[in-house]
């Protein structure tokens, strides 16, 4: 397939891989905690203090055992996806403090706002997945939000879900939860019902928080995406064949830990490295540069045979203008059609992944959607092509009543649902509205039509009680 | 290379092409121009009335002749540009009546705002050829307002240019002037200097008008793009294969009339089929049809060897919103990603071909480059990983002093000169503006920057009197 967007070799993978050995053998990955440590050391690794060090044949053999397509599971059998290969996900952003506006105000989140996250998400055509802390409520508790944020994914929204990756005790309480959910922890001990999110800390450490919630994550086989987010420019101050390399020697470290904990969990390869912008100082995750780390990363995940992760919607602008389309639109569009199956922030983030936005949140599922279209085979055969009506066509006006063109309409092309096709006239009678300002009045349209999906009460009984015990305890 | 857009085996792009020859060869395509018909006659196709059938002969007789790839001369040279194969450009929106001010205020366009679209084009580091009727001039006469816009084309703008397809005379007004700018007509007689829109009526017609200067322009070795635009959903009640093979006859009989005209003009495999969208009645340009339809056509012309074109920075949005960014850079990504090589309409576009905008220009010529950084290959060698500068960063904190950084930045990064990459506070004091607010400004700005390229004062003056002179004939 021609494609402007730049091929990988066999031989330039090649030397990414062998550098990245390089790194990994003689300057070795931090992780900064003692299991994870005391698992590398009696598996045959070298460690010198948090320093781990891996020899090529380490990596090979997690890399034999890390699965290259997985199933999660959703509490409606119907909403499981598969994640790896041709099958992926569009889930929405992730980490934001901040609400902004639609006249570009900026607050605090609150648990309203994740709810009310959560409930778009169950009403989503497009949204795969729920996510995990699309906001940060300032209203809560930090020591005890996980297991707001965990009952809200849990009992609002019945797609699967990502996992509570906080620290080890946060992973545990997300696993407890997931078990009372499915009626028994040990429904799950085999069954992948959540993915959660590693994040490096770049340059080459995981910290304690992060490795000890990806032992627990694994131990009870559920899937881990490994992020490392290197900001070039910034201290990476080398070029992009750099940052793949960083980028893909924390990843390999991460994952080498899962397979070690539990061979087989699903680990998913994930990279959004960027640049720091020189003027500003602040990471851009609107720059061209991400989107060709993106294409990037997607083929360094197929040589391992890995599933992998990348952003979405991603967007350095402050409010949802034509800035925000465009920058969103090239991420999510490359991640998709580049392969990646894990498209996280696929919606509403805003400022560098400093706000969300329940409008942009509408406009970017509503890309979902088209993208999913764009990338939709064309049917072709005798019928589709049709010669005999291509012929009879001339001089028929009558085409709009053709009962062909109302079958092709409900089966062939794209419904937009807010999106604005109306001439000048119908659009200036209507207030000349910029779509931010359509999609306002359609977020109150959505959660108005929200239901909440059926669960049995004794299980959300347990579930409440979990969350309430633990915030006593 | 993995995509997820569809890659059309060789076995359906047969389907295409033999359904295309049958169209072809038993329905034919109407030629509205009696030397058409003639040209058509003395090369042995049967001939009906103004209808004209082909064999599968005369048609791959034409694909013999026509080149895979082509220089358009600019009265610069060093501004000339290559088209096909990996070299592609992109050109400004065409044909738009109104302009659409930043307040969503629309207005007929004038011969100012032409010659200013001019000046943005010549000042562009990124759109790499003028246009032609990037707007409508309300304040000319129709009957010679085309030698004032090949006037400006030429004097305003050292560029590469589209030329006037309007008619046969139209053509040839834009030929002649042509020689007085290069010193001479018989300098461009074997030199193809302008590239010109020839678009046919669909379904399967050529109108006289575009016949005739379709005519002259090959005659005079003037490269052509023939584009069809079937509209499905519309008069074209059949599905996406039906409309590929549609646009592909019209295309394929287009290029064989200019192969009869003058073997080896430079011609371009040309189509924006899109969809009518059901609720407004109105050809949507937003759709991801276009899109799907954009990568098929790319995929098309490689099977004959030929130059493709498409649309890019296409919008159904009546004002420069997250829609207008967000339809505008996924065609526009499409196109150069799939390998389209002319891309016309990259800047400025709104509302579904019916305005031009300044402020939509400057940010999707922005769109433009980004997507070329996009797609520049990484350097991948020793020292673009340089495992010794990865090694070595760890607690250095003097990054951003570091010799290397200030290369980078240079070198490897792009630079964008109006996205926004500010922080909440630094955006908020200035007023929290919108890019196009922020754009407004900008187009002020190259305005004033702007020079007239040099031209032999002789030259110029002829031009002016040509011009004139037609104006009182």
């Amino acid at each position: 397939m021609y494609d402007r967007m730049q091929e990988l070799s066999a031989k330039n993978i090649k030397k990414i891989h062998d550098a990245t050995l390089a790194l990994l053998k003689n300057k070795g990955v931090s992780f900064k905690d003692e299991e994870a440590l005391d698992i590398f050391k009696a598996n045959g690794h070298k460690v010198e203090g948090t320093i781990v060090f891996f020899k090529e044949s380490h990596i090979q053999k997690a890399l034999k055992t890390a699965p290259g397509r997985f199933t999660v599971h959703a509490r409606n059998p119907e909403k499981s996806m598969m994640v790896g290969e041709d099958d992926f996900v569009f889930l929405p952003g992730y980490g934001a403090p901040f609400i902004m506006d639609v006249n570009g105000k900026q607050r605090r989140a609150t648990m309203e706002d994740y709810d009310n996250f959560c409930k778009l998400i169950q009403t989503s055509a497009y949204i795969d997945m729920n996510g995990w802390m699309m906001v940060e409520p300032v209203d809560m508790p930090h020591e005890t939000v996980h297991l707001d944020l965990n009952l809200s994914n849990m009992l609002l929204c019945d797609k699967p879900f990502m996992g509570s990756p906080i620290s080890r005790q946060g992973a545990l309480d997300g696993i407890e939860m997931a078990g009372i959910l499915w009626g028994g922890k040990e429904k799950i001990m085999d069954k992948t019902v959540s993915v959660s999110l590693i994040k490096t800390q770049s340059p080459l450490t995981f910290s304690g928080e992060m490795a000890g919630a990806f032992i627990e994550l694994a131990r009870h086989n559920q899937a881990c995406a490994v992020a490392s987010l290197v900001m070039a420019n910034g201290f990476a101050n080398f070029s992009l064949a750099g940052i793949l390399t960083l980028q893909n020697a924390e990843i390999l470290a991460g994952i080498t830990l899962a397979q070690l904990v539990r061979p087989g969990v699903p680990v998913i390869y994930g990279a959004t490295s960027s640049v720091m912008d020189m003027k500003t100082g602040t990471l851009s995750i609107g720059a061209p540069e991400l989107s060709r780390n993106i294409h990037l990363v997607a083929q360094m995940a197929r040589f391992y045979n890995l599933p992998s992760r990348s952003g979405g919607g991603l967007t350095d602008a402050l409010c949802v203008d034509a800035q925000a389309g465009v920058e969103s639109t090239l991420a999510l569009s490359t991640a998709a059609r580049s392969g990646i199956n894990f498209i996280l922030h696929s919606c509403g983030i805003l400022g560098s992944y400093m706000a969300m936005s329940f409008e942009k949140f509408l406009i970017d599922e509503e890309v979902c959607g088209m993208v999913r279209n764009m990338i939709r085979p064309m049917v072709l055969n005798d019928d589709s092509i049709d010669l005999g009506r291509i012929k009879a066509m001339c001089g028929n006006d009558a085409y709009l009543t053709h009962p062909k063109a109302f079958q092709l309409r409900r089966t062939e092309f794209f419904a937009p649902s807010l999106m604005n096709r109306k001439n000048p006239d119908a659009w200036g009678s209507q207030g000349r509205q910029r779509i931010d300002q359509i999609a306002e009045d359609k977020v109150a349209q959505r959660l108005a039509s929200y239901e909440k999906p059926d669960i049995d009460p004794k299980i959300e009984k347990q579930l409440t009680e979990y969350v309430e015990n633990r915030k006593h305890t």
